[in-house]
Order: C-alpha cells, then sequence, then structure tokens
C-alpha cells in the first residue's frame, strides 16, 4: 500500500490535530496512524501522520506546498514529507567485529528492512566476501592518523555519490570529525557498547566488570560532535553474574548490540524517531 | 489538573479523527493526549482522547449530548466519558495470600493510584487488621459449596451498597458464578498465576515445574465466564532455573502477580483499555 | 586452556562431590568449574566438574577407565567426559526463513561457536549462495511426501559421513520421522516460535495474535517423537501490543527465536545441558 | 530442616573443594548446595556450602573448631557459619517514602522472608500506624544538621539494643556517617534510584529524563563512606518513554526498587552473598 508519513515538530497550541486531520480528509485521506506528543516542560508539539495515497485528492508533489499554505504556516511547523515506496538509502561502516554488520545484512537479505543498502565501508579488508554474498559493494579505507581527513573525504565522496540518506556505524571504531558529522545532522545511528550516560568511551564492557555490575547494556544513539553523548534512540540490557569475565560480557553484550542497533535503525526507516534538544520521541 | 477523557469505539471510517478534533477544537479543549488504533482485519476504530476542562466551552453535562449530537451519530460510536477527578470505587476480593492485596493498599497508600477503595471482602478472616491499618473496611464472607449462592448475593448486595465500580480478584480463590460475572461486565480484573493461556486452572506453578519450563509467568485479565479465558490485560515474566522447587516458582511468581495485577488497574484507572472481541486495546 | 569436563547423573547418595573432587585432586587436577544438582522429588544426583589436563596426572585414554573404576561404579553412575580441544560437528537443518540460519552462520564466522559445520541441509535451494560464502558446504534435498522416507535416508548418510555428533532445525519446517529422531536422542535442537507449552502446533504467531497475548516467546528444546514436546533448554520473551498484525508479531518473533536458539546451542557446545525425564539441567 | 552454611574465602589453590567435601563427608553431612566461584583474574576462590545437621556427627558449636583446625587453616581460610534456624536480625530506616518499607513488611508477613524485624526507624513520624499493624515497634527519631551526631548515636543504641545484625535502608533519605558505617561493614544495604553507576547522588530520575534514556533502574548494594559506590548486589531496570514525565519515572522506578531492595535482602538473608574488593559473589 503506497502511503504518504508527516513529520511535524512546532511550539504546542490548540487545534493543531484538528487542523491538520481536517487537511487530510478535506482531501479524501484515510488515516493510517496518528501519534503526537507533547512536552509539557518546554512547551513543544510532535506529530506523526500516515495515511493512504491511493484515494488521496491531491497529487504527490502538490502535498508539500498544499500543506505548507494550508497548515504549517499557521502554526509555524517544521515538518518532513516521506513516502513509503521511495526506500532510504543506508551506508554502513564496519571495523573488526562482524555481529552488527551481518545481523543488518541478514534482516536487508529476508527483507526485513526497506532500505537499499549501496555500499559497505571499513578501515579493514576482513569482511569483503560476506558483504558482497549478499550482493552489496565493499569499500576497503584504510583509516591512518595521518590520513584521517583524506580518508573522511573520500568517504564523503562516496556517501555523496550513492546518494546515501543515512549512515549506520556497526561497531566502527574510528571517531568521526566534527565536519563529518555536520554533513549528516541527526542521520549517523551508532552503537555504543554500554548502558549509556553510564561507561562513556572506550572498553566500557571492561570498565562494567570492574564496576562489578549485574546488567550490561548497549544504546543507539545518533551521533553528535560530542563523544557518546547523542540523542538516544534505543537502549537495552542483559544480565551479568559474578563468574562472567570481561571476554563473556563482550559475547553476551554483542547480542544486545545486535537487537538495540537493530531496532533503531528500523525506527528510523519508519520515519518514527523525531530527534530535538537532544533527545528523542519514537513514536512505536 | 481537571480534565475529561473520551473512549470511542466504531466501525472504521474516514474523517474520524478530524471530526472529534474539531468538535473539541470548536469548545476551545486543549488536546492532551490522542491516540487510536484500527483493527485492520475487522474494520475498527478505537480512540482515546483527553483535554482540558478548564477552558472548555461546554459544561460538564452538556458534553455527552452535544457530542452525541454532533459526531456519534454521525459515525454510529459507542462511546464513554470520564472525568478525572472523579475517582472510580473499587472493591477487592483475597483469599489467604497477602502479596497482592499489600501491594495494591500500598499503592493506594502512597498515592499512586487515584482510586476510592470502600471495602475489600474476603472468604478468610485473617488479613482484617492489615486492610484496617490502611483505613479499609474489611469483610468476612465464608463461602462454602452450600452457600455460595447467597454468599455471591451478598457480595453484590455490598457492591451495590458501595457504589462498586469495578472489582480486584486479588488472587481470590472462589471461582465466580457467570450470573455475578454478568453484574460487572469487563469490570472485573483477575490475577491468574500463569503465562495464559499456557496452563489454565489451578496449580498452575506445579504444572509449569513438570513441563520443565525456564519462564514462568502471570496474566491479568478481565473475567469473563469461560475460566481464565477473558481479555487479557497485562502479562509478565520471570527466569525460573532447574534448581527451583515448585515452592521457589509460587514464591518467584508472586512478584510477577504483584506487578502485573497493579499495572492492570491502573491501565483501568485510567481508561486506557478497551475491550472488543475477547482482546483490549491499552493505550499506554 | 586444554580442559575435561565430566558430566554425571545417579541416585542422590553421601559423599559424592567429597569422592570426585578426591579422584580429581588425588591425579593433580586444577577444577575449573562444578556444580552440582540434586532433584530431591526424584532423588536424582546431577554433575558437571571441568579441570585443567595440562597438570593432570593421567593421560587422556586413562581418564574414562580410571574414573569408571574408581569412582562411577561405587555411585551406580551415568557419565560422560568431553575434551574442549575437540571441537563437536554440527549440522543445520534449514527450509525459507534465514534469520536463524544466518545467526548461528554468523556466531561461527566471528569464532563466538567452538564448532565445526561440516554442511547445512535445506529442502530449498534459496540460500546455498550465502551459505557457502561463509566455507559451509550446501546440500539441496527436496522433500515431498512422496519421496520424505528416501530424504531421510540421503540426510541421515550426509549425517554419517561427516561424522556429525548433532543437529540444530533452525526453523526447519519438516517434520522429522521418529526413526530419526531415534538416531540422534537429546541431540537435535529445534527451535519453536512460541513460549511452550502455549501454541504447540503450526502459526503459533497467529494463534497468539488471535488470543490477544501481551507477550510472545520462542523455545528451544530437544527434539522427541512427540510434536513440540521435547526437553526445553532455553526460552524468551518480547512484548507485543494491539497494533501489531500477525506478520509485525513474525518479525518480533525473529529476534527471540534467534537468541533462544543460539543460546541453546551454546549451553549444548560448553556441555552444560544435561537431560532427565523431558527436562533439563543447565549449568550455566 | 535444621542445616549449617559454610562462606569461604582464600587464595585459590588446587584440592579447596576436595577437602572440603571430604571434611563434610568424614562426619556424615549430607551437601545439599555447594557453589564455587574463582575469580581468576586476581587468583581468588570464593564457596559456599550447605548440608543437613540433623545427621551429622559434630555438635553444633564443634563445627567451627574442628573445621578452623582440620582445613581453614590448611588453606589460610576465611570462612563464616551459620545455622539456618537462626533467623537474622534486621533494622530497617526508612523516610516518607514507603513502596520499599511496605515491600519488605508484606514479605515478612507473608513468612516469605526468613527474618525477625525488631524495628523499624524513622527521621520522620507518617508510617507508624502501619509499621505497627504488621507487629514491629516503630521509632521516630528526627535527623537534623545541627543534631545528626546525637542522633546516629542513639541509632546505634538502639541497634546493639535489639542485637540487630544488619540495617536495611529502604530509601532512607539521610547520609550516615563514616563512622556510623564503620560499625556494619558489608552489613547496610541500601537502594539507589537509578542504575548504577549512571547518575550517582540526588535526584537519579530527574537526570535520567534529563538525558532522554530509554530505560531506568535501580540499584541494590552494601553501603560504604564513598555515596552510592558500594559493592552492587543486585540491579533491575524498566523501560521508559518519550511521554513519560520525571513524576512517572519515579513511579515507574519504584516498582523496581522495590523488587530489587528485596532480592538483595533475600539474598544476604540466605547467606548467598560474598563480598570482596567492592564487587560481590551471588550464589543463587
Amino acid at each position: 500500500m503506497k502511503k504518504a508519513i508527516l513529520i511535524i515538530q512546532c511550539k504546542d497550541q490548540k487545534g493543531i490535530v484538528a487542523r491538520v486531520s481536517d487537511f487530510l480528509f478535506s482531501y479524501h485521506g484515510n488515516i493510517l496512524e496518528i501519534d503526537q506528543h507533547v512536552d509539557q516542560e518546554i512547551g513543544m508539539f510532535f506529530m506523526r501522520v500516515s495515511w493512504e495515497l491511493d484515494s488521496f485528492a491531491l497529487k504527490k508533489e502538490e502535498i508539500e506546498p498544499v500543506f505548507e499554505a494550508k497548515v504549517a504556516k499557521v502554526f509555524d511547523m517544521e515538518f518532513d514529507l516521506f513516502f513509503n515506496y521511495r526506500k532510504p538509502r543506508m551506508a554502513i561502516f564496519v571495523s573488526k567485529l562482524s555481529h552488527c554488520l551481518i545481523d543488518i545484512l541478514s534482516r536487508y537479505y529476508s527483507g526485513q528492512f526497506e532500505v537499499e543498502i549501496p555500499l559497505v565501508i571499513s578501515n579493514h579488508p576482513d569482511h569483503k566476501k560476506v558483504v558482497e554474498a549478499f550482493g552489496i559493494p565493499f569499500h576497503y579505507l584504510p583509516v591512518e592518523k595521518a590520513n584521517k581527513e583524506d580518508a573522511e573525504e573520500r568517504q564523503l565522496e562516496l556517501l555523496n555519490e550513492h546518494r546515501v540518506d543515512f549512515v549506520v556505524l556497526a561497531r566502527y571504531m574510528q571517531i568521526l570529525s566534527g565536519e563529518f558529522i555536520r554533513n549528516y545532522p541527526n542521520k549517523i545511528i551508532n552503537i555504543h557498547h554500554s548502558f549509556l550516560p553510564a561507561f562513556v568511551g572506550a572498553k566500557p564492557y571492561h570498565a562494567a566488570y570492574e564496576r562489578g555490575v549485574k546488567i550490561i547494556g548497549a544504546t543507539a544513539h545518533y551521533v553528535t560532535e560530542e563523544l557518546d553523548a547523542g540523542p538516544i534512540i534505543e537502549q537495552e540490557i542483559a544480565r551479568v553474574r559474578h563468574h562472567n569475565s570481561p571476554a563473556d560480557l563482550v559475547q553476551i553484550g554483542q547480542d544486545v548490540e545486535k537487537v538495540v542497533l537493530s531496532k533503531a535503525i528500523k525506527y528510523h526507516l519508519e520515519r518514527k524517531v523525531l530527534a530535538y534538544r537532544n533527545k528523542t520521541v519514537i513514536f512505536y
């Protein structure tokens, strides 16, 4: 079924839901999903609404200008319009650990993700064969201290060339520069292998072991310039016990990382994530 | 904050959200929460909407007839209207096991539940002192095979007398008659100590032990005439291991029962449960 | 580190732990892990003990006969002896759904599973390319009503030929004959896509949807001749809501299936599962 | 059933399990549970073993000296000996929030906790009536900045007077002095309302809300002089969403706090917690 998805943010005001739903109804739109959220503390309104396109009286290219004129202008809204039949284009960055990469490829392979994956970029050559078996081009781009700037430039070229919409860091063990990040605001999803904000930075499983925690976790978040501090999309945990070594924690944690990252990708693909003020609204 | 809550069920049709939200807007209602669900398989529409009463242009007693005339009639809706400042009146039935009872009393005591508890009814005298310490009258009504009909009649009298809105069976170990149940359709909440539909009936923890399951559970549901088969409101689970005896399972399970029953009560109190066709929509 | 693992079952008696640990100590064995369980209801004793081989005074091939003579005979024990440097050989059976298959291959690829996978057998040709990318031979053996007996015979030949120790049914959609199963007692691991004993048989997600459950699950168990009734190794669950369609349940459930099956395989590989009377003791 | 429980810590050496189990066997002890753990990183050995006393050839008061002479001395062990029929004596400290307090009282009331509760101490008079309904004396001891030292002195007198073995801080909102804490090393259990080490200190739910986490938690730990930094006994979590206000988080978190604190108490009561180097081994 062809559908349109509208994402809205604006100052909270009376009558927004009425006006938006009336707009859709007036063009014979059949609402499929409607979710709204008001952040009472800061007085902001968030909405996601999807509707069937087949019976809709506006043409695809008319929706945006008409909505702008008739609704968005009135409430001073920011909005984004998506169509479910145009699949987002996602790039995967990966280093040596393969578990998140293969989990994503497996979901792509089985059709669980409505996504195009035009390329995988890695700073190690290891996973070329496996990636290509899923029919996806693999780009090996070594990153050293000396060539980091050049490497990022080449990465950005590739992303542009392949018209990539968003990037997934599937345990990519390089810190991206602020410049790189500013190209993809709220469009780079990272998986951090701890229950943020606990254990920011390197070796979180070892830090968790040292502290003697009984639960470990993983966090998927949008990348911002401050390390491991961007808006959290999803988190999950697993229990550990005194007999689990740091190596066990790494292994137990990998199962959590896979699930968390894939959920975050899914929410992002389905346009269910609204980021604001370093937080996310997730309409699942 | 004084608010109104409207619960709606009807055949799915275009324009419902628009008409409802327009109705509220036209009387200056500020929508606080709006949730809707369409069951695509059976073509049914469900909605819950709450709004501030202070600025609303209709008087409390006008809302129902005006909504009926202007909206409900058009779409052939069933609807219920609630006001958050009128606390529901809940009766608790209990037998010998006290964990669910005290958990509910504890939430009432701390103000977590917006509820009146005019009475506790038990077929055992054991918990009189504890119940009364929380300021709630305790009625000891023994139930034997011979006097069951009379006992239920007396129970119903008490419920009427105290204008009880709904009943919670907090591990009440008597099966209610169909006649009793028909007085409170979708208004009797039971906690069953298994992960339904597994282990219907008596001694579910022992059955779980025999089967060697690795997870046990509990289920809160509305009581219907078929035993343990009513609409499920909430479920939760706990892990068990080979060294856990049936007695351990009973104890581990009690923690799950408490949480599940209290969540179900909370959803019911906040008018977040819509029951239909032996299922529930829960707008949490 | 080279280590030996001893698995013991016998009638419960005094002095077993003392005798076994004394046996290991007398030959300078350094115990790494020791776990025991007594099933009080049936008076059975279970034990798993592992120790370092390097410093052990008995040669690898002497351990079994000496233990038999000095300990096992005294207590009338059944026991199994394993060495961690001899990797078990596992066959995977799969049909059309690839999520469990690829999850297992991913763990094999990253070295998480200490296992040899000499072959994958499928009644569909679909996943040949992906399986071979992981360096594993893929055998396409169509199974039709008419040729089922022949197909099973061919499967058994292949398992023998490749000296397979145990079989994993990674969403293999054919029911194995009793004859086949008797060749691998407690050595065929199946993943059933429900929280057993709820929803035995076909289409459990649809049955779960019909019942309106709030939690779905998956169960890994050893295959016995009664369908979905063998000893449970592991179970896990995921929450679902009213807006989840049967198709959503299938997708949400797949994540649970993957995790549950992989945990069961891991316990089996590490010799942590003791099956008896249609139950399991799991020393994790 | 009368049983003895032995808790052991020492440097890891060969033959410990053999010697301990042989000791018990030589006096006709029937081992009920045996658990051991080796911390490979620091070379420490931990053990918990319980056995039936009825058939045991040593008298209750002989066990300690004989074990010391025959086993402990050999391995330079620290050990503790407990008897399950001597119930530990627990004091509860509480402030205004009642949920943990009543949860503990409920478990005591139903017999789930094998414990004596000689007193509850509070810096507020609020819960006197409820506590006394469970048959437990309630001591109201106001704590102000000016009288803090005196108040702690009075608390310690009461604990001594009532021969209290350990103290539970059931949301007690005062920081104990180092002097107080040194009287009860690893014998004061606190519940902190965050998933430590995230959100140490005051108002963790508000901090969690600000950070936009998707999961909140609670941590039970032994109190040490560094705030919220003692050995962790148990942790648990609950999911939260964007629409949950800080007040919602407080309420959702209370359910987690209750469960976590009660599990920690239970492990402590059953002598299943071994604390060392700011961590715990939990033999559950």
